[in-house]
Formats: C-alpha cells, sequence, structure tokens
C-alpha cells in the first residue's frame, strides 16, 4: 500500500509520499512515489502515485521518455488541465497494453495527484483515477490523498484550509503520514516531501527524510506527547 | 456503515456504538447496534453489531427468541467461549439461510463485538467474523473495532493499553467515535455507551448520547480545541 498526500493553499504546495511497497506481507520493498518534472523557471510539475507498481513505473517512463519528443509531453502542454489529461491518457494505454490479454485477478489500477504550476498561471493539484479521468482541487478541499487514506485524514480534517501557512501544512502532512504509519504497517519510512512557493517554478525545498532525521523524530514525539497531554488534561465527562 | 468499538481493561469494560445503518446515499436510518442481555448478579452479555442488517436483526431474534428454550442459549453457556461459538454458530444458520438461493452481489456478511462477564470467570472480549469463527482479545490487545475502524484508531492506539482506568477509556472511546463521525458520512449520531465494572454481572451505566448531550459536545469541544492549540505549539520542524 501506499499514504501519499498534497495540499494547494494559498501561498504554495506541498507533497508528502511514503515510499513502501507490498504485495502481500512477503514482498516489501521500497520505491519513491514522488516524482518531479521541473522545466526551471517555466514550469514545476509533481506526480505522486499509489496502486498497482508496474502500472505507474509504465506511465511514469513513458511520460519521462517522450518529453524530448514533438508529441504531446509533460512540457509542451498548455495547462494543468491539459497535463492531466495527457496522464489520464497514458494511464489507459499501459492499462489497456497489460489487462486483458489473459484471465486473470490482478487489479492493474492505479491513482495519481498532479500538482505544480505552469508561468503564467496559477497552481493546480489533480486526483487522477485508475479510468484516466481526473478532479481538480479548489478552495474548499485543498488537498488530495491516494492510498491507505483513512487514519491520517482526520488532523488534516480538523486543521487544514486554504490560508493555512506553508509550514504549518508540512507539519500537518508529517503528523498526518506519522499516524498512518503507527496504525497501518503497508505504510512505511523513508519519506520524500517537497514544497512549492508559488511562483518558483523549481521546487522550493525537497526533503528526504529516513527513520533519523533529527526533525522528523522531534516532530513525532513533541506530537505525541501533546496529544497525551491534551488527553489527560481533558475534564471528566459528566454523562 | 457503522462504528463499533469495545475495550476490555484491568477494571472494566467499555461498548460504544454509533446508530447510523446506510444502502447507499438514500437509504440511511437509525438502527441501534449495541445490544445487552443481562442475567442480573450471574452473567451479563454485551453485543455490537456492524455489516448487513438482515442478517444482523435474524442473529439478534434468533438469540432473544431462543432464551427461553431448553436448547442451548445465551444463559446457559458455560462460558464466553461458548457463547462466542453458539452465536458464531448462528451466523452461519442465517447467512446459509439467505445466501445461495438467487444469483445476488448482496454481502449477507455481518462482524459481532462479544463482550462481558459470567460469574466465577474473568471478563472477556470476543469479535466474531462473518463465518463465525471468532479471536479473543488479550491484555496485550485489548480492544476491538468493527465497520469503520481506520479513522479512529490512531488515538486509540495512542493512548490505551490494558490498565488505562475505565473513565480514560471512556473519553478515549468517544474520542475516536467523534474523529470517525467528523471523516465518514456513515457513520452518526447517536450513540450508545455502556459501561461494565467488574464482577457487577450488570451494565453498570448504560447512556444515550444523543447531539444535543452537553457532556460529549463539551469533549468534543475541548479535543478539537486542545488539538488545535497542541499543533500551534509544535516547534518548527528542521529540515
Amino acid at each position: 500500500m501506499t499514504y501519499c498526500v498534497a495540499m494547494r493553499l494559498s501561498s504554495g504546495m506541498v507533497f508528502l509520499a511514503d515510499s513502501r511497497t507490498n504485495a502481500g506481507v512477503d514482498h516489501i520493498a521500497t520505491f519513491r512515489k514522488l516524482h518531479s518534472f521541473c522545466l526551471p523557471g517555466e514550469r514545476q510539475i509533481v506526480l505522486l502515485s499509489s496502486g498497482n507498481l508496474a502500472t505507474t513505473q509504465s506511465v511514469l517512463s513513458l511520460l519521462r521518455t517522450r518529453l524530448g519528443h514533438d508529441a504531446p509531453n509533460l512540457f509542451n502542454q498548455g495547462s494543468f488541465f491539459e497535463v492531466a489529461e495527457l496522464i489520464g491518457a497514458t494511464v489507459r494505454e499501459v492499462i489497456n497494453r497489460d489487462s486483458g490479454k489473459q484471465q486473470s485477478a490482478v487489479d492493474f489500477g492505479c491513482n495519481f495527484i498532479l500538482g505544480g504550476q505552469i508561468k503564467g498561471q496559477d497552481m493546480d493539484l489533480y486526483h487522477i483515477y485508475p479510468e484516466g479521468n481526473f478532479i481538480q482541487a479548489t478552495m474548499d478541499t485543498p488537498y488530495f490523498q491516494i492510498g491507505e487514506i483513512k487514519y491520517g485524514k482526520p488532523i488534516i480534517d480538523r486543521v487544514i484550509n486554504f490560508n493555512t501557512p506553508i509550514d504549518h501544512a508540512v507539519k500537518c502532512a508529517l503528523i498526518s503520514m506519522d499516524s498512518t504509519i503507527r496504525s497501518n504497517l503497508s505504510v512505511g519510512m523513508p519519506l520524500d516531501l517537497l514544497i512549492y512557493k508559488r511562483d518558483s517554478f523549481s521546487p522550493s525545498e525537497y526533503f528526504d527524510i529516513n527513520d533519523n532525521h533529527p526533525g522528523f523524530q522531534q516532530l513525532r514525539e513533541a506530537w505525541s506527547m501533546g496529544l497525551r497531554q491534551t488527553f489527560s488534561n481533558l475534564v471528566d465527562i459528566e454523562l
């Protein structure tokens, strides 16, 4: 499984992904799920992936291979809507290639979160479904999650809105990830974190966060202690 | 959907259930999922149910109807293990009755949490699966959840162990339910809360908690404010 979350806020965007891939409990491996495509000064595109690893790797390979060609690619589409259409078409291309040839119960599906900015346009965030169709984040719903989304949703629902500052959003995303990792074995370290600041057209900051990362450890402990403190400070409920 | 949680702690047990039942988004109704069977001074049995409502209602009707008879019933079984076996057999009886007669994609499955105490024995907590088999809670894993379990699991994982006092456990269960209700439309008020104190052989306390319940409202607000406070007190993470 996987847990990825991305937020599109007034001052920038936050992308966070775990790196655990598993097929059953025997085949556990580390694969990165955060992919950055940058045309410095002109466009920054970030993709987060979940689902069938063969499908997502093929989609990303095709997207990367085609960058240098004249055919439609991530760098020559005029808008994020067109980029989302292109990725959706590539998802369908790969799933059509792999499925239906033999009887199989394999789920070839995958989900992508697509975000970033093209010069002259606003930042954009999309969730692309296994069918290749997609939805766009708005000010009302400024974040998307894919993969094992439920454990880490309550804290986001309580904290995040469109005007949340980026540094708060980063902390919230990391706490959401921490809650998921604690409750679900199929989501695991290391983490990829990419922060995009409005109109920078490059990854403003990128971090590879492993088990020994002092800042993340400190945040986990502070949150855990704070939660317990908050809990033990609750007055007795009058039933 | 449903969310139910039960805990077996050193000093007693806590049972909490929501009451929303839905088939799609059109058929939303309120059905109680907490069922108490008491032989005062001799045994207290509590059942929490999730899954196919036709199945769980049939199982409960059969269990109730058979109470007065000589055949095996909830009040004449010698141990909670035997009670769990009886409920498992009743689940299989109902599912066999309803399924397989016509082609249908309906899931007839259901899950039960069974807990309580029989005089002369220790308190016991079981999770009974749709197949009728079951597992028993231990000191290492002192709680079970059924239904929409993921949203409310992180707070339980952080707070509950076998020696948690009952009043803390009640607060934790209610917060876990609050997080689930906030994130998932298929779980809803009112709530049924039953507290069982060791060796009481009757429901020590039972509460019907609706939207306007002042104690629950106060707890929700205190927890929400405390979480936000904890969050805003976090020092900036050094990445």
